[in-house]
């Protein structure tokens, strides 16, 4: 069913592990980040920097595509690999996240172009979700079938089931609720996916349940009885560190761990170390690349000019004399060619180079991470690793 | 006086010249085009891309890194070549045009940042030019003098003498006493640079005189009479192409042939060939980053959509659904990896990766165009060249 495609451990360490996910558009070594190329393009950079930052896998998201271009027109294009001249791994999402996200602004936050009226969920049956498109305000509707043929259109490797993401707010009946529809959409996608499979795509199941122990423990056997290739954790996490953790412990625990786990939407450095330490394979979030169109650049912990922060604001004005570049150590183009002085005045004076310049940095930053993680799970020696970063 | 600068002619053909232009930075090959790197960044694309299209020489405005971030913090930064993170030749100007052409409009469209408060010139006379910034609304004096004293703290291996730059609409009596009080300004310049040649420079004097054409040859005379480096034809060079034509023929009569000759503001190809015709070296123009921007890409005449227009503009909705690239026989990064439809999409999805990938092929899209008329100057086929183009 998945013949194109498998994951092999090569490492292990406690609970972390570092393996080799195998795709028809290349392997990935785990753990591994995936970056958001939301509407088919990683903002401002080229699949060459995404190549030349040792990039292994980026994402892009259904929901936006769906919306615009369409899945069809991006299908004619010959898929989304051929549309954005990126010849690596790929990840769609369902659709789902932005949808139920809505109601929460969140979407807003994402859809950074001209057109920027607010879409609407009008109703979420068993059917599926019915909502008002960002773009144009045309009314469509959203079925596990559906994302499922939208996603086999885009022609990414990995796909994901349908779900109803429900946000920390929802309480334990509606999240249950909710869960169990779920698992049917889910099910609902595996059987659109396996009624058309042509053995380029691989699909992820998801793990609802809230911040509720018993409802993550049957999401997850759930998901592991269905035969996904791999597993994506999601939903609402908690409000604190703490329950983030607890609540992918608990997750974790009912899960098949034989397949690539996935956890979505996470991407801070500890955050990273915490899902590594629990047996998280790959990671997702917009957050390197959206903080560098703010002038937020990541940097080790030597590097910082705040205990917590991970990043520094190169938009500060004690950048305006600095002469050193992001990082002293770092070998990326930016580092190579730029200090912090000349990106704070290139962000001061409205310089697109600025956004593409941090952007590169980050990436390249969080790629490294990861090698150094997956080193040290190898090695044996991930908590001095990690007592380096956190 | 200009030890570290020479330029060596390698092959004519008619007026047209080839040659080599040396300087601290590395040598320029001639006929070479200028890429404007006005806030002290060509938009959007960074020093390694600019390597990559073979950029040879680049160019920042010294009126704009007067107003922000002023050039005594840039010559703390070690110079604009460091600061940049550019090595290769730049040239600065003398901050005159945009002065002068405040008051005409075209300096609100050059400057993109959100400070778009417009400047004002306030008085012009034997001292210099008095105006307001147009980023915080001060007062500011510029002078033969301060011009290549923030030359000189910016660091540029070619810089330009002050002159006024005087409108088409001007009458003949106010060009002429304009052009004179120029050539004194020219002369303080000059006086300035020798004051503190340091070798590492190296200075343009400019030729006015309007659209007339006694003028032209009495200014192109005073430079040659001059020890400028080089020479630079600037000013109105009227409002046809044939008039255009005219004046630079006119303005060319005059001159010191030994010394590089550059054609200010001028970017389009058939007015490039005109150049080249009449022995110009050197072009600089905003046109192919500028175009790009708005999604204008420059593309060889087979390619093009309308028969008098060397670009095509891939907002077009014909474009849509346009699987080739810009070019389909160029080798440049974007039309590697890109179609229309993909940059059309770009485009409308309001992404920043259009306007760099689309200014990418424009640069190599010029400097292959450069390439070509090198070529056909050296091998004596010009005519040929230029019948394939215009």
């Amino acid at each position: 069913m998945y013949r194109n495609f498998a994951f092999t451990p090569v490492g292990s360490h406690q609970k972390s592990r570092s393996g080799i996910l195998k795709t028809p558009h290349g392997n990935i070594e785990t753990p591994a980040f995936i970056f958001c190329g939301t509407k088919a393009s990683v903002k401002g950079i080229s699949p060459q920097q995404l190549y030349e930052t040792k990039t292994q896998i980026i994402l892009s998201n259904t929901y936006h595509l769906f919306s615009y271009p369409g899945s069809e027109y991006i299908k004619e294009r010959g898929g989304l690999h051929k549309f954005m001249g990126w010849d690596g791994p790929m990840l769609t999402d369902s659709g789902g996240f932005q949808i139920f996200s809505l109601g929460h602004g969140s979407v807003a936050e994402e859809i950074k172009g001209k057109r920027s009226g607010i879409s609407t969920l009008i109703n979420i049956d068993e059917e599926g979700a019915l909502f008002k498109s960002y773009r144009d305000g045309s009314l469509q509707l959203l079925t596990p079938e559906k994302s499922v043929k939208v996603q086999r259109n885009l022609g990414a490797d990995f796909i994901v089931a349908f779900d109803e993401c429900t946000p920390y707010h929802s309480d334990k009946n509606y999240t249950e609720q909710s869960m169990e529809r779920s698992h049917r959409w889910e099910k609902r996608s595996l059987e659109e996916f396996v009624r058309k499979n042509d053995f380029s795509q691989a699909i992820y199941g998801i793990v609802q349940g809230g911040v509720h122990r018993d409802l993550r423990k049957r999401s997850a056997e759930f998901v592991s009885e269905n035969s996904f290739f791999a597993t994506a954790i999601g939903g609402t996490l908690g409000s604190t560190k703490e329950q983030m953790y607890e609540v992918v412990e608990t997750a974790m625990e009912g899960l098949d761990l034989s397949r690539p786990i996935h956890l979505l939407g996470i991407g801070g450095i500890c955050d990273i170390f915490n899902g590594v330490a629990l047996g998280i394979d790959t990671f997702d979030c917009v957050h390197p690349t959206r903080i560098a169109r703010h002038g937020g650049a990541l940097v080790k912990p030597q590097y910082r000019d705040h205990p917590t922060r991970e990043h520094i604001n190169l938009k500060r004005s004690q950048y305006a004399s600095d002469d050193s570049p992001i990082e002293s150590d770092c070998n990326c183009s930016t580092c190579s060619n730029f200090s912090r002085a000349y990106l704070h005045y290139l962000l001061k004076a409205n310089e697109l180079l600025a956004l593409s310049s941090i952007a590169v940095h980050n990436i390249c930053f969080m790629n490294k991470l990861m090698e150094e993680i997956r080193a040290g799970i190898i090695a044996g020696d991930l908590n001095y690793v990690r007592g380096k970063w956190c």
